[in-house]
């Protein structure tokens, strides 16, 4: 891991349905929106921004099947649908870049497509060149979920999640924080008069979460968004020893996690760590 | 040359004159880029288009210094300035390729800004892949004049006629054609009464025009434009013996040119192609 000369302190994840209405198809939650970019205008770290789709992208890409690539009967219509998909992700990213401008961060956005390729859905390629010279002249990359190439299927949905656990591996941040419209990780749905937030999570080698997730209720989230958030955080907390913390936006921890870079005893917040066990002696 | 299997027929340029109106920060001419989406349409071949910035970009590179780079100064204030010039570029290349997806073209946005890098103005690294990829599935991908990073001054601009140069003598096509807001190029600014337009240019092999052009006219040209589109012409022809085409937007040569891939004797545009004498025996 290139500890030295780094980079990047932090990598940012927003989440879809934290930056937009997700029942509308292509609003952006632009007071929301605002709201992130002034946490990374506070910041006094280097960091790069992964955004998801939100509303934006996912009524294009269900259409037209584009995560499932492309088939014979309908390609033509489907290219139409892959520009589609990528034409309204970038929007999103566009209204993102631009309210952090306005805030004076320096952002730059950079579209995986071209870039990453995947293969059977798995990123099998990659060009980090980019978000690493604009890190170096100082810049903040805004990332995002993408329709890509894929060589075996044609076409495919490049997730943001899937987009961090790659940032994560080869860029080493001191950590990544995932803001979300949620307090953090609850054991079961936040709508459960009993769902309790789970402060610390705590993850093996292998991956395996070891904390009293009820995951039989976590399947039956309508959204499916925070098994696959929990999945992605182990993946890089197990591969990388990399802390994720899920914040929500516009809160006193985000506020304090983004400023200082850590959390209090006191913050209500979700920290996902390598068991202590697990750690290098 | 790989003429075989080629994926691109031809590259088209949309001049920043034809598809923004000048005068005005930001505002494009969504009349004229309808037409240009038509033009694209209509064809049956394959292309990379390329597009200027017009009245977008410019403001902010002009009032930054980004063509000269960064100095110590103001260096913050100039990254700003970086990223809001690329904003400006991507919000342009955003209504153009929605308005090539609502004609049923598959376009695809590329952005130059972290793929291609220059060292002292002059274009150093560049990565096509993207482009290959996107055409060898079926895409149109929409390139742009760019802010891009500068090995030793940290920034500059990137101009679409030079992404021309390097995309022509990499990809091979066909023909190029320049869409713009003339009916080609004259032997002096059109504006003068006894202006005449060249329906024919040619060039020899070290890039020299041999046509009859005024020269210390054209230096006066207000725009600056038809120099450096003449210089960018003649170096492609000269150095990958690709004709050059110059059309109006709309007009009946552009139609028939993107329709057939070819102009008859009585049609109004300019043709830049190598001089006779130096094709190769």
């Amino acid at each position: 891991m290139a500890l030295e000369n780094r980079h990047v302190d932090c990598i940012i994840k927003l989440g879809g349905s934290a930056i937009t209405s997700k029942q509308h198809l292509e609003k952006a939650n632009t007071q929301a929106i605002n709201i992130a970019a002034s946490h990374v205008h506070e910041m006094t770290r280097k960091c790069v921004i992964v955004h998801g789709a939100g509303s934006f992208g996912h009524f294009h890409a269900k259409k037209y099947n584009i995560a499932t690539g492309f088939n014979d009967t309908d390609f033509e219509q489907q290219r139409i649908g892959f520009s589609q998909t990528r034409l309204s992700v970038t929007k999103l990213n566009h209204i993102i870049v631009q309210a952090l401008i306005e805030k004076d961060v320096p952002a730059v956005s950079i579209s995986p497509c071209g870039l990453w390729k995947t293969t059977d859905r798995s990123v099998t390629s990659t060009f980090l060149q980019p978000i690493n010279d604009l890190l170096r002249a100082g810049f903040v990359p805004v990332v995002h979920g993408d329709a890509v190439i894929d060589t075996s299927l044609g076409c495919t949905i490049l997730s943001g999640d899937t987009i961090i656990q790659i940032l994560a591996e080869n860029l080493c941040p001191k950590r990544i924080i995932f803001i979300t419209d949620t307090n953090g990780i609850y054991d079961r749905p936040p709508h459960n008069d009993d769902a309790k937030l789970l402060r610390y999570i705590s993850v093996t080698k292998d991956g395996k979460v070891t904390n009293e997730i009820e995951t039989s209720q976590l399947e039956h989230d309508v959204t499916g968004g925070v098994q696959t958030k929990i999945a992605s955080a182990a993946h890089i907390v197990s591969k990388c020893n990399i802390p994720v913390h899920v914040v929500k936006l516009g809160s006193a921890a985000a506020w304090k996690l983004l400023d200082k870079g850590e959390l209090e005893e006191s913050d209500i917040a979700t920290t996902i760590t390598l068991q202590e066990s697990e750690y290098p002696k």
